[in-house]
């Protein structure tokens, strides 16, 4: 499935304006699309990432791209969210550094990159910049929203705040709520950039020294989060990397730590240091339960909205005990709620990984969902 | 109480051979001591320390010292580990920055500090250390060896490489073999120091400038690591530390932020970052299921030892399944053991925190085996 990067401009005559009250003026947004819109423009489904993904979900940008999109297992013909049925959009988030207006794009005030000059933004603010996307594209409603992780709280923002705009919603792995844990996490991988004279202060956009050594260890202990304990053993054990025996020195030498390594290392090739600020803040700021208190009362509006929302048991980054929490939430407010607790070892990353299950899933929910609201093939 | 704190330099006309088969001449331990031994020496209790403990367990160094040693809840006069009864003894870690032979140490062959010339020890070589602190203060055998997390490692070297050196062992919230999660944690901190430029390769003593934001960042982890999610969300929730709104900025502005920023950039006023990477690199050899595979080979002469073993639930780090593991083996080869899997949601930091039920278990612990033993008071 090759597939063509698109973006979208808009606010060009008038700013955009955030929750914080700063304005952006123009706004870009990187997207693409799989599939086609059917005549009634009914089968529509929009695909939101997490912290480091991008537009990019599915398909290949040349044939001899070696890596598709992020949920390739899960996007295209045949598949999950089956591109002959359904016209799936990935939007990359405001803030992030994959083609969107973000921290290195260009300030057209003083046509130099944004830096720490680029507004904080909310995941309500990424959600909507994504109504601009849809009204481009022509799409009043949506079959659905889906996504993990940081994706899942733009599909409970959508849910929350444009119930209009969607059929269903699909939260995978997430929160209503970022707990202390998350911001602390957060919080150490800015600290860890922030620590790298590099960063200095965001003001490195073509100097030639990035903060890459702050970014790989920010991006290290993401690593270690989106695993579990078990799928740690699984995978590594205690098994040293390339020797017999330790070396009683200071070089990586168990297979953990290498793995560790070369994330990190690999991370700071493709993502910008300054939008892991931005992005992991606006995740810190995220609770639907604010200003009321009640995460009900954020769903009051969106009784008509089918919800499927999974956990993973051994998620401890998210765990089961916030989907319950928003589970509860929505049965409270008479939504149309299927929870799922899936069984996995795979910790935070099993929404990505458990792709036999997920496929399962996802395709019953969206078949039973693409029957009820009586939605026309393309 | 006011305690001084000692020291002991042995290996001075034989070099101490490290695991590793590198060697040390001459080896500095700091240690405390409480209480009196008794009249036929039978009633010395060894406190092991963790990761970044010191020999100053209990009591206070001045009568205006406004901190007390790190388990002074527990180690006193009427305390669990009651000083009117028993001798008890911590001895500082090899490798360690607290009075003991570690990298910030003066190497004799070069008159300056060792750095990363220090050789890497092993958990082992910290207990075959303290096997000579024991010779020096004339005491065969312990009533009992005690401590948490990389404390209870020790214990464990203690009972599996010298059981006939003590009648007891309380490892408490640890494990006998250290983990692929645990192991990733170390490393994470690890590449925070080696990626703060400061750290110059370990050689930064007396230059001016430590690698004080790595290891801020290091510690960081450590401090999440330690709590729970519970404990974070009773503790912290997101509360805002000293405002009443967003900030939309960089500042540090949830109190779990505060939290961890005050105690990363506390940390560097008391330890030293080379210490930091010995220290966690013993913890991540240790694995008493090697040579063999088998972990109840390693306790196969251990069967005299009664055992008290704790973990807690909350305890993510050193999960319950570590201690079951570690009893499964105790009473494989027929070891005294009584294992406690202590409700609580305070994380790995259980172990010092809960005071009330380790006071209740330790003393009902150390009466039996005072009575079992016979141990006459000083």
């Amino acid at each position: 499935m090759l597939v063509t990067p698109q973006s979208l401009v808009f606010a060009q005559a008038e700013p955009f304006v955030l929750e914080s009250g700063a304005t952006l003026q123009p706004v870009t947004l990187a997207y693409e699309t799989y599939g086609r819109l059917n005549a009634d423009r009914s089968n529509a489904i929009l695909i939101l990432h997490a912290l480091s993904g991008s537009a990019h979900a599915a398909g290949q940008h040349a044939p001899d791209d070696t890596r598709p999109g992020w949920w390739d297992d899960c996007i295209g013909p045949g598949k999950a969210f089956d591109t002959d049925r359904f016209f799936v959009i990935c939007s990359n988030v405001l803030g992030s550094c994959y083609g969107s207006s973000g921290p290195a794009s260009i300030d057209p005030a003083t046509g130099a990159p944004y830096g720490l000059r680029f507004p904080v933004v909310t995941v309500g603010d990424m959600v909507r910049a994504q109504t601009h996307l849809l009204d481009h594209l022509g799409i009043d409603r949506l079959l659905c929203a889906a996504g993990g992780s940081m994706g899942g709280m733009q599909v409970l923002e959508w849910a929350a705040h444009f119930p209009h705009r969607l059929r269903a919603a699909i939260p995978l792995a997430t929160t209503a709520r970022h707990s202390p844990m998350l911001i602390a996490f957060s919080e150490v991988g800015r600290q860890a950039i922030y620590a790298d004279p590099n960063w200095n202060n965001g003001e490195y956009y073509g100097n030639g020294r990035k903060p890459d050594a702050g970014l790989a260890v920010a991006r290290m202990v993401g690593h270690i989060t989106y695993l579990s304990d078990a799928s740690m053993q699984q995978k590594f054990g205690r098994r040293l990397q390339a020797r017999e025996q330790y070396g009683y020195e200071f070089q990586t030498e168990f297979a953990v730590e290498s793995y560790l390594k070369y994330n990190g290392n690999n991370f700071t090739r493709r993502f910008d240091a300054n939008s892991y600020l931005y992005v992991t803040k606006a995740m810190d700021y995220f609770d639907l339960s604010q200003p009321t208190g009640s995460l009900a009362a954020a769903f009051a509006g969106a009784t008509a909205v089918k919800f499927l929302v999974v956990s993973f048991t051994s998620d401890w980054l998210y765990p089961s005990y916030h989907s319950k929490e928003l589970v509860r939430a929505l049965y409270a407010v008479g939504a149309d709620v299927t929870y799922l607790d899936i069984e996995s070892t795979w910790g935070h990353d099993a929404f990505l990984l458990e792709v036999d299950t997920m496929t399962r899933l996802l395709s019953s929910f969206l078949d039973r969902l693409a029957q009820e609201e009586g939605i026309a093939r393309p």
